[in-house]
Formats: C-alpha cells, structure tokens, sequence
C-alpha cells in the first residue's frame, strides 16, 4: 500500500468514528487548551491515536508531527519522512455546529515537501485526496478551482483567531475585508481549502496557522490548480517557521497580497 | 389546516425540491439583483411561486410579502394577516456551498406580530418551526437557547454585507468583533437563527435586513427563550423601516447592545 492508499484507509476509517461520535456530542469531556476557545475533547485523541497507530503500522520508522498530546512539535529540519496530521480540524464546529464544519487532515511530506494528502468531512462523509503531480479529487471526482480574478466579486474566506490574536488579526486583514467580494468565516481551514480546490470559494486568508492546518489542504489546492504562499508573497513551506497563509484559485492572489500590507510576515516564537 | 400546519407542509415540500435542485446547481441560470453579490436564480423564483400559491389556495385574502418578484414591500400599516417569505435566503451558499448554509423561511403576521414560523434546511432536512407562546422545535425536538452570558466566551455570528454596504458595516460592528469569543459568518440569517436557537450560538447581529431575512427566526430564537431588538436596543418590530438586528440567547444581550455604538438605528430609505 502506497501513502495516498492508507491516507484514503485511514480517512474512511476514522469519518465513520468521528460522525458517530459527533450525534453524542453532548455527552462529550471538553477540556481547554491554551484558553477558553481552544478546546480539546476525547474524540481529538482518539483520532489522533488511530491515525498514528495505522502510520506506525505501515510505515514504522516515519516521524509524526500532529496537533495533540506531545505530537506537536514542528523542527526547522524535518525528518526526510514525516507526516502531519490533525485529527479534528475545527473541535469547536464539531461541538456546537449547526453546519458541522470541521476535517480530518493528513499529509504525507518527503524531503520537507508535501507529496500525498487527503481531507474528509465526517458530516457529507466527503473525501478529498491528492498526490503531488497527480491531480486532486472529491469523491474521486477529478477538482478544479474557479477562475475568478475579480477581488470585488471574489468569495473569501477569513479567520479571526482567538480573542487573545484579534487586534492583530483585524490589522493584518483589514484591507482584505474591505475589498472583498463576498467574506465568510466557518472556522476550518481544511473546509475553507477543500471549497477553493471545488471550485466554490476563490481565496483563504489566515494570519497564524500551524503546518498541521494547512498541509493537506495545500497540496489539494495546489493540484486543483491554486496557489499557496506566505502573506509577503514568499513560497508556502511546511516548516520555515512562519504562520501567515494566504491560499487561493490563483487568479486573485496577487490582488490579494497587494491588499496584505505585510511588511514582514508573522514567524512563530519558539515553543 | 391552521397556520402552523400549512408552514410545517409546504416546508417539507419545497425542502425536497430545493435539495434535488442543489445538485444540479452549476446548470442554473443566475442573475444580478442590485450588484454582482446579489443574486437571483430560477429556484428562488419556482419557490417562491410555489409558497405564494400554496397560502393563497388555503387562505386567499391574506397579504403575502416577499423577497423576490415584486412582492418585496413593506409598509409602515401592515394588513392584518400577513405572511412574510423568503423562499431561499442565502442564495450565494446555495449556488457555492461546500456546507451548504441556506434556509427557506416563511412567517405568519397576525396584527403586526409574529404568530407562526418555519424555517427548513433543505440539506440536512431540518425543519424548524415556532408558535407564538407554545415554544420552538427542531424535527419537533423542543429548543431552548444557551445560558452563556460571558461575551469572551460567546459564538457571535454576523455579516460583512455587500461592498457596497462593508464600510459602515465594518464601523458599526467594530468593537463586537474585537469582544467576541468565536466568530462565524456563514452569510445565512436563518442559519444563524437556528443556530441560536437550537443553543449551537449565543448572537447574530445584522446591519441590514429586510423582514423576510429574519421574521421566522425571530419568532424561532423567541420561543426557544432567546431575545430579540434593534441595534439600539429597542423593540425588533418587522414593519418599524429599521434595518439593524441583534437576536441572542438573551444572556449576551446587553453585553452586546454596549459594544454597539449605534447613536441610531440604520433606518431604509423608502423603497
């Protein structure tokens, strides 16, 4: 079994559990992270600790890095096989959302590039799933994003962070709010990213993301047929230490980093 | 049939309709309203067409006001029976949506109040309806709103409007973005409504709706024990010109109401 394969296992698997899951809700233990609108429930660990399990299984000697327990660590110099992973990529749309939006992400990165990926959404029980140079997929249905180069009429989707990022992110993003189209916030970034690969929403914006976030989506976008690069406009690397992202269709990017008045782009303190 | 009845009937009929049309969404024909994020298609009308009749057939002098077609009046002395349709709100999710947040929603007027309401999610299948003083439901499951009162903590949806419109809502809605916990904009009021509803959010605030945007879902959220007004706080009458709506789970309310610098209420130019 190849990387793409156990990436599309892993995805089935673990949507089926996380759906479940997601109808007791209710009944879930939350407990808080780094704040109040962080949360972490049972259902993140559990996934997390399928996923690695089926990795370590397959692929042995591969390094993890993924959002929960200790995993989280993302060095300068990646292992030459690694895979990142977010087991539940919104947990406060899994807790409270009408519109469940929230992904299981997983990337598989060689040589610190990002070479195979999916996204499942439990709710649709969509899978989106790409290989670099290969094309990306819903359901395997080949993806292709919009053309849409007119900002003005553009669908963007922004994020607000945290309370504690707020002012900086309204800095950082206020032009782009301004020129927008039509601005929408669910909350996901691998339900903003798997929109832009389909075609149904032209560009994300976020201004401190970690690599587990975006990694997957990336590559999906990319093979859809987008961009992806820093807000200074410099190329999107996994582990470079910066945490702006601005991921699009392509034909409104340079609109959209001339609107990202960036002189230099956010870079993660060390954790 | 009483009023409810028929709401709860023709819900679940345009909600099939609309859901099979969604699949075929890209063969639509799509035109421009008042601007390029202002969208028309032939199902808003068909839907619309449908509604209007299906009311007229069981009660064929009331007064029907609505969002397309030339039924979009509202004055100041309302009839006496009245409904109060929107046959999608949320069009621009409908044509795009990766997680699909439109709502069909139709409201009974009784002397100026509201008195009877349904609101359907045509993709999930959901049907929310309200009785004035006999409470909300969702797929008949009763509703009640969350008792969340600390604003840093709470789920505010709101909306960025049109370009046209994004400076001043931007202005006005400046110090409740920067004092919310989570923020959501997924560009569907009925979606939010429910949301609060069914305890999912505490908030919504709108600069700019008409009364079909949010009729249903005032009369839903009050029933589920939420709270509803102008951005000044006064009473949220539907026929009173004004534009602004804060409904919440009551909780936040006052919090919010101080975080809106509204010397007075945004009032619509007549039509």
């Amino acid at each position: 079994m190849n990387e793409l394969d156990l990436i599309e296992l892993i995805l089935h698997e673990t949507s089926a559990y996380v759906k479940a899951k997601y109808a007791g809700r209710t009944r879930l233990q939350v407990h808080e992270k780094r704040g109040a609108n962080d949360l972490l429930t049972e259902v993140d660990v559990a996934v997390q600790d399928l996923i690695v399990n089926r990795i370590k299984n397959s692929f042995p000697t591969d390094a993890v890095i993924a959002e929960e327990e200790g995993l989280d660590q993302h060095p300068a110099s990646p292992p030459s096989r690694c895979w990142v992973i977010d087991p539940i990529d919104g947990t406060q749309n899994f807790l409270r959302g009408l519109f469940p939006a929230f992904g299981i992400s997983i990337a598989f990165v060689r040589e610190g590039a990002i070479s195979a990926a999916g996204i499942a959404m439990p709710i649709t029980q969509d899978v989106y799933l790409a290989e670099r140079n290969c094309g990306a997929t819903r359901n395997t249905h080949p993806l292709q994003v919009s053309r849409h180069g007119d900002l003005g009429r553009a669908r963007v989707e922004v994020d607000f962070s945290n309370p504690e990022d707020r002012e900086f992110t309204l800095e950082s993003l206020g032009r782009v709010i301004h020129a927008a189209g039509e601005l929408r916030c669910k909350g996901a970034a691998t339900v903003a990213l798997c929109a832009i690969a389909a075609a149904e929403a032209e560009a994300y914006v976020h201004v401190g993301l970690h690599p587990w976030d975006y990694a997957a989506g990336q590559l999906i976008v990319e093979e859809a047929g987008g961009t992806a690069s820093r807000l200074d406009g410099s190329p999107l690397a996994l582990f470079d230490g910066k945490e702006g992202i601005l991921i699009s269709n392509g034909a409104v990017h340079n609109a959209l980093l001339a609107q990202l008045s960036m002189p230099h782009d956010p870079v993660r303190a060390p954790e």
